[in-house]
């Protein structure tokens, strides 16, 4: 079915925005495009609040802690608190927290990644190693091959690997974490998503971070990112929401719409401002096809009286 | 058609060696394990060169050069010269020099790997950045992602990118490698192998430090090294040596025994010493065979009287 194009119909945007109690919002290429945040956004946010519906923000990227986006949203003007949103971060410290729920003190992490994962599993008061640690940040030395290769380096503790976004990955991150992987530990990723843009560009996302792993094991990780349903899973726990009465609002087909769809949410809304184009689902062999679409987000403002 | 097993029988050895008049030899888990050479070794390349075979070393390991390998087989009493030796780096830098030929300045490559890819694209007169320069070996700044996607910081006469084992790899390296492909640059690899071993472990391989590329791009590398045929075509052109009677010695089956039999060369011998066993091929589905196998190189010696 074709989506209904809301943007300049506010008959129609009313009787959307009724048929939903809750927004789960993607953030880059929605609310913004890294730091330029699109007109009108703020005062969307607020006319959804105004009408009591509650908005998430849901959120891929790992590098940055909730409490670092509500610092990002404040600045653009949207206030918000560290319960409105969730990222794949949070995602994977519930998963390995709450659902993996390994024994103690077997449940360590190696993290390959930056702060964000790091802050998210220390709220979970899940250990972890890797990560920023400076110890990290270096050479691989022969003493390092043969330490990792006798298992003489490794924490016997560690029973996950997670792979996020990495501005720092190197051989060492990644020989490390291949032996623990090779040793049984279970390999998660924030997210998979192979590009990350930035500057009207594309530079290597999460999925690209990991995926040396993935060709060096011939294991896919379990992601807890959009459109995992895992993470659907720790949304709707979290936020005990009626699905059916859940629209998830979003930029690309291939993470946000489809996470909508797989979830059996009440609806997807696509926004034109980021990455997918009306082209990409008006093909005949389109697999995603929202339900809803508006050109920007600040449509649902409705037309100018 | 089951392999012939070589091990022990003087007059089935002997029939063979009169069949060849080069042996391409694979050198790790063949000639050594890291830096631990196999007993009779050096002796039995003795022998083939007193019965005038033509011994030739094929390798996918790119770090090393011709000349760094001619020191590696003297210490382990192998003496040769730079022109005994085929490596990946090798090849890629006569494919980047003489087949593409790509029209001057814009022959420039961008290099992932280290010092021995440097030496053999010096060899061949092709101007390179990147590899093992300082300038890539650091974190990735705002200004690079600026300057990556406005391409300010990147040199436009690059016209190719060679991804091959770089122990330095970094964020860095593989945004700026991303960055030429989109724009137009060849993507080629030394070899894709996907692990590499070493202390008895297995670690990295080049194919694992450009698969981020492949997951960004959704483009596969040329690859240059075993079983690429191009390196096969590379081997032909420079020895010009007749097919038939040429033997391809490996322990790899998807690497060496493939190319030898890709090749259409004269036969294969698979050596015990390294990664696959007779039960690799031992089974209905097994796709790659070899001709001959022994159990180790230096039963070419014959049995003892």
């Amino acid at each position: 079915m074709a989506p209904e194009h809301l943007s300049g119909d506010g008959a129609a945007i009313n009787d959307f925005l009724d048929k939903f109690d809750t927004f789960l919002i993607d953030c880059d290429g929605v609310l913004w495009s890294g730091e330029h945040v699109f007109d009108g956004v703020p005062e969307t946010i607020k006319l959804l609040r105004s009408k009591g519906k509650r908005t998430v923000f849901v959120t891929n990227n790992s590098t940055k802690s909730r409490e670092e986006y509500v610092k990002k949203l404040e600045s653009k003007g949207i206030s918000s608190r560290v319960d409105d949103i969730f990222g794949s971060s949070y995602s994977a410290a519930i998963y390995i927290g709450r659902i993996m729920n390994l024994p103690t003190p077997k449940n360590k992490v190696f993290v390959i990644g930056e702060k964000g994962i790091e802050t998210e599993l220390q709220s979970e008061n899940v250990p972890f190693i890797g990560g920023t640690d400076p110890a990290f940040r270096r050479d691989i030395t022969d003493a390092d091959f043969a330490g990792l290769a006798d298992g003489s380096l490794l924490d016997p503790d560690v029973g996950v690997v997670l792979a996020g976004l990495d501005f720092h990955i190197n051989y060492l991150k990644l020989a490390t974490a291949y032996q623990y992987i090779v040793r049984g530990a279970k390999f998660l990723a924030t997210n998979v998503d192979s590009t990350l843009p930035m500057n009207h560009a594309f530079f290597p996302g999460a999925g690209s971070i990991g995926i040396p792993l993935v060709n060096m094991t011939r294991q896919q990780p379990l992601a807890l990112g959009k459109p995992s349903q895992a993470m659907m899973d720790a949304v709707e726990g979290k936020y005990h929401l009626d699905r059916s009465r859940t629209c998830m609002v979003g930029d690309r087909l291939d993470t946000d719409i489809r996470f909508g769809i797989e979830g059996k949410l009440g609806a997807t809304l696509a926004v034109l401002t980021g990455v997918n184009k009306k082209e990409d689902w008006e093909h005949s062999s389109a697999e995603v096809v929202p339900a809803y679409y508006v050109d920007k987000l600040s449509d649902l403002l409705g037309p100018a009286e």
